[in-house]
């Protein structure tokens, strides 16, 4: 077995789960979930670190490695009740960036192939383009939508030179074809970037961008809901991206651009949990996650949490056991 | 006069208040609350530090330590309207659990038998055992009902081999029948852990637990009620136990084990204000604050004033003074 | 040109604006807004360091320092739709108080006279004396009112034997007329300080605080409400003042007196926007930011934002097109 | 197999050696050395954190965890021309002293037993006692000199009311009989403690202790070889324990209990190298590295380059080839 | 008794020392040394925090804070052998240098008049002129020569429009004759300043400074006898200025002014040492302690032991029992 | 005029130096010295953050950013005596590591060719192989010498795949050309890296590598002779490669790959003070300064200081006047 393993440190597998090995087919076959560490930050253009994402995602928990967590909130085991391999990093040496996004783009691919939901442990944000486009190799150009929780549209054109980069992936999904600029849906967006020639090409693209003012004052159950109709329209699956600092600073400060003023933690765990139990989601990302910056390893515990949402709600929807979030966990009788 | 006092750092008291020693019952005659350090570390499952949490609590305070705290909110003082003073720390050998909570429930019962309220500075969650039995040792054991801020449900059987550690005291208390199963109230509850044949034990006891989800969607003041309503039924008193973890850890990073997605900094204030002024409170705890995690003694701050919030509750209640919370500080006119 | 620059680092301007200097008034002709620093914090009665938020607010970014910042919310751009220029710091030896708020003052008295905004990056909170009187010297004594963001209410008298320090400058202000103690609008005062003979004094005022249970059980946006009202009657503008401790610790961890249990960075923003939008704001301080206590810059950013949001709004309502906060920011079609 | 692995984290070994299990001779037998972590911390008088030092040391390097490091000062690679496994960790329970130290000498003398060099990696310096004892069971108690890197004696009696703790196991082992106290050379010690009665004591074991002030006047070197002759005297082996406090806190700061004005970590290299070189070791335990303490992973990164340093040299030892400091890496011709 | 007690935080005293209260001579009549902090940073020309050194530096200790601390090097115990008090505080508003060093000089005269040694706790750097000028009052004007340990000279002349300051102390004091130019010795000076101007003025006053070039080249010791020797001419007592910001900042990151260059901790020690065993000192201070840039304490431990080393010091030589740095702590036989 | 200026943050220069442009020729004519950011670390094997070197070296000191630094041990100002440039900084994509590699090395080129010695603040090692292929191309290939400090001799072949990184500049410059093997002098070696097969490769060059271990026995002075002697034969000139890692991590722990045991910040100082002072440097590179994992800045204050020592050496050269580092700053006389 030629297993690349890991780019930084000891091999390792998410909380124990068991390895597998992208060249060696056998090792994933009949897997529900396989997890893919891109430890490339050399997209970012300010703060790097996200290279250290997918060891610090894969570790940061407090519970014993064992490949099981049974959730609280939906009784199930993520880990457990789906199949799930980790199948190490792709190596990405993060002064190269077009050869590293085109590895990727092959790993997702041949997870996506397989059959399995690849979950991508960033990295940066970079890594939305192959890993949205290895997927959508599989399931068809325009046949996903996109959901894409952000601070940033990411969706800028030229920067520093060049095309691809962590500010840019989502305007290359789109014009490669891969996601249809009107099945593109971003939340929590805010600041002061793009500009107006950008927001005019994403209009330009009918793209549906939740910007914070608007979540806060319409409630962001309510944009979740709107904006899941439209996902579901005329869509074989759902791409979820989640870049990390789409959560206010307070809540995630290990990440390479902060802007205040975002989502708090739980809000994100309660909206990925909504999205992978109610829609067909078939690729994950979550990236932006920069140990450097973080403390206390609540960022990196954050993006574990993420992950852990989402598989549980995979889980619980693929039960098929109805579930009302309102239930009590213990009801006293 | 044979005062243990600190076991780390200078023998401080909390923001200044007036020492005793409870091996001379007259330093603390009359008092209503009796503040005590439990710097015992060794029972945490992964990260420690909770020792210093005594001493980084009585001091986590930019104003003068002068044994005076005017609430804002309530309007009275809680260091001066009650008579408060701090017995100092029980000695407690991180390396030997069992000793010190044995030390610890001794000198509980001697602050609770003097008909005085404890106040436990933890210290990790291990000394729950030895605070709520010290407590109920005086008022019956089944007497006193348990609301329970936590992200964990600490009910663990036997873990690294032992009965005892902070991921197992509710289960003792239950067993040793100090706290009734069905007057156990858990507030906050999320996360991976445990799992089902622990849940499946405490359904066994009829414990009401509201994890996340629940209090998100019903709201935390309804589901506050709803427990008062169980917590008060044939009880004659109520014990707090609040492990800083219920706090999401942008709110609180300096703790043992973290778990995103919690209570802000707020909501607890909130609750804790409710708590000590609708319901009958006849001891308290504050633990899990690890100060080697902390940043900018934030979350020392925070268990600070989760003790003041206590105490100005506890004397607002005392002063029979009817109280709004919607009522202004000032009306400018 | 002498250009006193800055007092601490290199001479930079907030995010690349253009330069000004206060003794060339050619150098400020015609804007509206002039950014001053004032890196002052000898009157800090625990955590000095805001000395340094000058400099950390001005380029606490991600993005470009162009002297551009299109807001996604407002879409404007309050750096180039205004014009701003940064005048530098005032020189502030921090053992001298007595010198450094009457240079201030002059200073901001220089702007206002010149009929731009002076936006004033502190500093410890002393400068708010300076900094309102200055704006009043210019608009009338007492035709001013404040809106006054903080967890504590800065109305002592007399502290370490001083009549200025960060304490107390909002009593010295409404001593000296600069501002009607029944114009002076308080909000998110929490904690424990003042006590009731300050407090009698402040209503003896008749001053409007809005403490933060007030606040929790009222709503935000109707206390804003209610405030703004207070605050145009018979006014000619508004002095906008924000402490960074308004906000919680977890959200603004770099500040001097942190006070659990304050605003979310989110609420700040949305409350300086709606401010600068509806009301006709004539100066504003951003204060307390002290980066030493900081982490990963997050409270900086924040400082940075919070003057990013006003200028935006200023823009927007100069701009005369009405704005709605729930508008898409794109809408998918 | 059963293997424990690890106590906290993922099952990792060090520096990527294979793994083997103690309860299977077969998967360690032939080693020449065994890598054991004993993440126990209950000990600890002050800071805790130790138990991470496993962990932490394990994987502190930023070369590819290969199992392979050549020296470039020894030429030799420790960690393939010896053969070297990870049992992984003793369970060491922090709240149950006893039963951890029970375990570790149980486990340290089935490792030397085998034939094996044990390198423990602590936990705090309790497990001194274990460490030494367990050696000293395979080899004979009185016949294996001890060389101690500390800047503290840890011969302390009682403290906290325990017999046991990382302040009292050389007392302990001397006691024991397990290492004479005439063959007990102790350097670096310095500071303040512990007071004439201890010290007393240890003149009495005919104790060599080698204070920093007689150090820096006659020089590590001749220091070292004058405590070599006194360790080679009617012995069969060495242990060798460093506590990572010997040296000077600029150098080690991730440790409990830091005394400033010790050695360089380049003494301390130096001086492990001479050791493992020049004497016959038959263990080596590395202690005190606690890493909430730590800044960027350097007290971590000095535990691990000690082992390595320690194995290196004994790779060369049994090489049978001499070795001159002195000899250029490279000489240019 | 009014004794001020502490600035901030707790009121505590050095490890344990007995208080003291200047204002009633009884309180520390016969003392030997006593303690005094000056909580003041007003006069930083950049990183405050300093105001903090009091503080830290009284409890930055792993042991118990029990008054005792024998010294293993020295073999006496410096908080027992001599008669040690904690005079607290001297109240110090950094926003008012002039008030503060106004005060520091009475309180530290009023020690040296009562025949102690005052032991200055800083606090920046100002306070050497208030420290040494107080001193000077009781044993003479020109009486007294100073050893200066620092990286900066401090002998400016007018800063920030300012005369006094912590880069001015020393001109002051050799301009209003409190200390002769000539018996001015400086040692570890190193860096960029100060310039031309300065030098030519210090070059007039006679005074001899020790770059760390030269010291590096001639090594300490033979520096430091040279040195002895001037101020031992003509004077009847030291006062030793220790600015922590001599050592190396990999050694005292902690401080406000770093530069890279400096001694190691050790090399301050063992001069401290040196000094106090050698020379009758009569004064001591210990400044630039600036805890919110330190890390895991060290520097604050390690002005903590500049203190210890300087009072055990003290206490050999008033035994007269002669000292030899080369004997062994424990000679093994 | 067309100055790049910053890659990230504001546009400043090193300590206030004036701004030049190297596109526009007269911005630079008849420096000495020009100073240039390569704010690059997409060539880091493990933790980036050295992209935000050149700004934290430029602005790292606490003296005012006037342009000018006089040193106290050498007595020029290095800034003023020479006429020192700051031309910006090269965009360096980081995820284009050949590009930005490129287009340093025309920048180093523009330098060189116009008289100036570059001076470059890396970012990563990457960088060493256009810095001096740059100043190879105009002082002939093969007549440039190399003095190299580092713990790692940077002489790897392919890695991750690639040619270019921050382990393998060296042997591409010697493949190349630029630099001659035999004129290659490498300073502080240690470690584990490379092995044996890239050794050879080395051996075969003939380099001189001096490793730790020989340091410490021969002297670091005397190696430095040696060293000086091989690369004045038969050269026009010294490029001097400072990677800060070669400093022990206690002095430099913001660094990507520290390795325990190097030189202390005063070994370095003096070391480079030599060079410069004695030899004719053409070309000078600081890399490796990464501040996400610096502590207080100590170590971007390093590499600014670095820069500094070599400035004021060879202004110093260049004055004619002979230096001794044995002379006393101030003579007392």
């Amino acid at each position: 077995m030629t297993r690349y393993g890991p780019m930084y440190g000891p091999d390792i597998t998410f909380l124990g789960v068991d390895r597998c090995d992208l060249t060696d087919p056998a090792s994933f076959e009949g897997a529900d979930v396989v997890i893919l560490g891109a430890p490339f930050d050399g997209g970012t253009s300010h703060r790097p670190g996200a290279r250290f994402g997918p060891s610090a995602m894969r570790q940061a928990c407090y519970l014993a490695h064992d490949g099981s967590r049974p959730s609280l909130a939906l009784r199930v085991d993520g880990l457990r009740d789906l199949t799930v391999r980790d199948a190490g990093d792709v190596e990405c040496f993060s002064g190269d960036l077009e050869t590293s996004i085109r590895d990727i783009e092959a790993a997702v691919h041949t997870i996506a192939a397989a059959g399995a939901i690849p979950v991508v442990l960033g990295g940066d944000h970079s890594i939305a383009l192959p890993d949205a486009r290895g997927v959508a190799r599989h399931h068809g150009f325009g046949r996903v939508s996109m959901i894409h929780f952000d601070a940033h549209a990411d969706t800028g054109d030229i920067e520093f030179g060049h095309l691809y980069g962590h500010g840019q992936p989502m305007r290359r999904l789109i014009e490669s074809g891969a996601i249809r600029g009107d099945r593109f849906l971003q939340i929590g967006l805010r600041g002061y970037w793009p500009g107006p020639e950008v927001l005019s090409w994403m209009a330009g693209q009918n793209m549906r961008s939740y910007e914070m003012t608007e979540i806060v004052h319409r409630g962001l159950p309510e944009c979740l809901t709107e904006a899941f109709a439209i996902a579901l329209d005329d869509c074989d699956g759902i791409f979820l991206s989640v870049d990390i600092d789409v959560c206010d600073p307070g809540h995630a400060p290990g990440t390479g651009t902060p802007e205040p003023g975002g989502l708090s933690a739980r809000e994100l765990l309660d909206s990925v949990r909504r999205i992978c139990y109610e829609l067909p989601v078939v690729g994950l990302e979550v990236v932006e996650v920069a140990p450097p910056y973080d403390h206390a390893d609540i960022t990196a515990l954050l993006g574990n949490r993420v992950v852990l949402e989402a598989l549980s709600a995979i889980a619980r929807r693929r039960s098929g056991e109805p579930w009302d979030p309102r239930q009590p966990l213990l009801d006293g009788r």
